[in-house]
């Protein structure tokens, strides 16, 4: 910490100049304002287009900047704390967490995925596609990979692949008895149809949550969940309230 | 999932070639292997430098490429799972977990965490600063943040602010009693000093995260850790060793 170690590490132009965007936004701009143009922005800094643009990326990841379709460049409000459950167990759609049952499919899992099942390549899988909402903004959209053998009960189809459906696959998991789950996290970019479900265009930095659900049958369903990485700050364990901004790392 | 539904979004050029590059990484070329300069791959792609580039961009969020100082756009192993740990609760150094002290210092923290830490905006606190190697590569930089008042028992300084004393200090902690611990992931960009200890260039995307940790006598330290994203995938929960892959999202 400290600007002394700093001084030793040789910094980048781009770099300096997001120092400085940064306490420009903190005193200049207000939460939802729109920046002025690149060429306007460049100017005022007296540095070239392509070294502001590094530094207005430096500030997306940081959850600083938000860019938009036909608005521009905003400030963006602080990251909210969306809950991704660290010691509590529970199936998909157990509890009232926000999310919400689009559809349903029969699909061919990735490789990945099809690894933990444990299936045949060639078998399709019920495949509920949910999307999960906060404070009226959609954070987070999900595939939740579920094989034939882990809900027998299901009923044949006699519905269209609509939320009723996906609600039933998911009735029909709740019905079993669940041992475990474990989850990872990691960076990835939006594939098209999750890019536009979230707003984003595609290819935007996503968090991707992917959790496996044990029973004693071994793994009975995967979800793969992407999260938008600009606005989501996910929260684990105890009180799941953790009041943690951007701040915390890039402050000093 | 599938094709249909994919085909109704409009895809970028960058998303297309993005596609068909991930194709051929995996059927030419080889993990390790430097891919050649951007110029030719424009030219054998047939597209611009900057649609080459987006593309790119993308396989390195995806954990695909990776770019390294003086050696160029390389194929990327599959990411190192790293357990974060889910449900355990455990001071900071209990387990021997792969982190390393590596020395402290006395720091005002930065305003979010002086906020989780309820501490006095002028009141500097011991700012312990930790590196976690897994397989021989630096994947982690940490600074543990710990007021005085939460280690009253600390002797007054008598070492330099290296590892012996940067262990004294984990080691004041290990004695209280910990009554919970809660986290949060967030997307965030390599601070220069981190950068350097990641063997990444400042601005790098990394995976924030931040642990508090609860005594009877409330929020006694707080950890913010970097990791690397293009590495890295954090594991949480009951078996921590999760065998998923950037394929689990990507491949369909």
């Amino acid at each position: 910490m400290g600007t002394t170690q700093l001084e030793t590490v040789p910094e980048p132009k781009y770099w300096h100049l997001k120092t400085v965007l940064s306490e420009a936004l903190d005193q200049d701009f207000a939460v939802g304002e729109v920046l002025p143009n690149e060429r306007e922005l460049a100017a005022r800094f007296g540095v070239a287009r392509a070294t502001l643009r590094q530094a207005l990326e430096q500030l997306e990841l940081e959850g600083r900047l938000q860019r938009r379709r036909g608005v521009g460049t905003t400030v963006a409000p602080p990251r909210v704390g969306v809950d991704v459950g660290g010691t509590r167990h529970g199936w998909p759609g157990e509890s009232s967490d926000g999310w919400e049952a689009v559809g349903v499919t029969e699909t061919l899992p990735p490789t990945a995925v099809l690894k933990l099942l444990g299936g045949a390549a060639d078998q399709p899988v019920h495949t509920v596609r949910r999307t999960r909402v906060t404070h009226g903004q959609a954070v987070a959209a999900e595939l939740l990979y579920v094989p034939a053998a882990s809900v027998p009960g299901l009923p044949a189809i006699d519905a269209p692949a609509g939320p009723a459906r996906a609600r039933a696959v998911l009735r029909e998991l709740q019905r079993l008895a669940l041992d475990g789950q474990d989850r990872s996290v990691e960076l990835g970019s939006a594939r098209a149809e999750d890019a536009k479900e979230l707003d984003r265009l595609p290819g935007a930095p996503v968090l991707v949550v992917t959790t496996r659900y044990f029973t004693a049958e071994g793994t009975t369903a995967v979800s793969v969940a992407t999260y938008r990485a600009d606005t989501c700050r996910l929260t684990f364990g105890d009180s799941g309230d953790v009041e943690i901004t951007h701040e915390a790392r890039v402050a000093s």
